[in-house]
């Protein structure tokens, strides 16, 4: 199993990395920086430097699945990525990619959206960008038919740390036991990678993890 | 006034390059193919030859309107060419460019979409992928705040043919004196000028022009 990682630096894609690596799987980090990834992930990372708006499709087909891990700088540049990738993909049947897309498109047990409550904080204006755009790129996603994505939506709170049991839900958001919608890095690189080796998710859907 | 025109040697782009010529407006045909630029338009035609997907914000910024009126080989990219164009004048202020998205995402009087009776039509498979596509794109466009875009639809019938008087209008078809919805290359052409010569529709919008 051929797995690449966009943004395999960050919190998220290197906990994947990390994750993939200790099953034996054959993980590839895509990064801006070599140097920088090696120091994340280990002086034997296998790694290709390039910049993720630059991927072809020759590039993405290598893998058996690709993850969008990637902060982008700037928030519209989440969809302009994932259309970049889709647009690489369109009619690949054998390349899955994986986006990981925030929790702000989750829905709330009143059934509203996490978005319509982060847009209520009084101090919204310094971050709101982020969640507006990741929950533009699960609408623009579900306009595609023909690439085998997925979307991943965290929780609320997406925290460093190791893996809990984890919960998987569809466009919920989901609570652990002292009712926090809250996940690990370390639960959501596990999950997915869960994922990757026994899919149960349906191809071109969204899902979410949560800790347990 | 400077103008662009992605696609003008197909029906509606040839229209609006010799509208914006007849006027006296500085007008440009962004093609695949120059030779047949010059058979279509004219010998003295300005040409830019380049594929679309290829053009850049240095490309695209040279013009104060850009109008994409590329009837794409496959129906899907409709939304690839439309996301790329975006990526390259995000943030940009002062080239605005007008997308011609086809009829389908217009309500019929009844409220529904022009799309879902398209979708009924016994033969619907041969050609109901671009109207799929093109309804898309206008969901996709919609997404976009930091581009000076604009969608255009022409009606249930887009056909040949010089202008006649016009009306203009949003989401509904629109129908002509005889009562059918219908409006001319020729219409469309006088009417998408008209608007970058004396815009009146809000950016970020989509109208819809048909024959009276």
């Amino acid at each position: 199993m051929k797995i690449g990682i966009i943004g395999a630096t960050g919190n998220a894609g290197s906990a994947i990395y990390k994750v993939a690596q200790q099953r034996g799987l054959d993980v590839t980090a895509i990064v801006r920086n070599a140097a920088k990834a090696r120091e994340v992930l280990g002086a034997d990372a296998n790694v290709i430097e390039k910049n993720a708006f630059a991927l072809t499709a020759g590039d993405l087909t290598k893998f058996d699945y690709v993850v969008n891990a990637f902060a982008t700088p700037t928030a519209y540049q989440h969809i302009d990525l994932a259309a970049k990738l889709v647009r690489e993909l369109r009619e690949n049947k054998t390349t899955k990619i994986i986006f990981i897309i925030g929790a702000s498109s989750l829905l709330k047990p009143d059934g509203t959206k996490l978005l319509d409550s982060l847009l209520q904080d009084e101090n919204a204006a310094n971050w709101i960008a982020t969640p507006i755009e990741q929950a533009k790129e699960l609408t623009f996603l579900k306009l595609i038919d023909n690439v085998e994505w997925l979307a991943v939506s965290p929780q609320a709170n997406f925290v460093p740390g190791p893996a809990a049991e984890y919960q998987l839900g569809v466009d919920h958001l989901l609570f652990n036991a002292a009712g926090h919608s809250i996940v690990s890095t370390g639960t959501m690189a596990e999950a997915l990678v869960d994922q990757i080796e026994n899919p149960t998710v349906p191809v071109r859907t969204r899902f979410t993890v949560g800790d347990k």
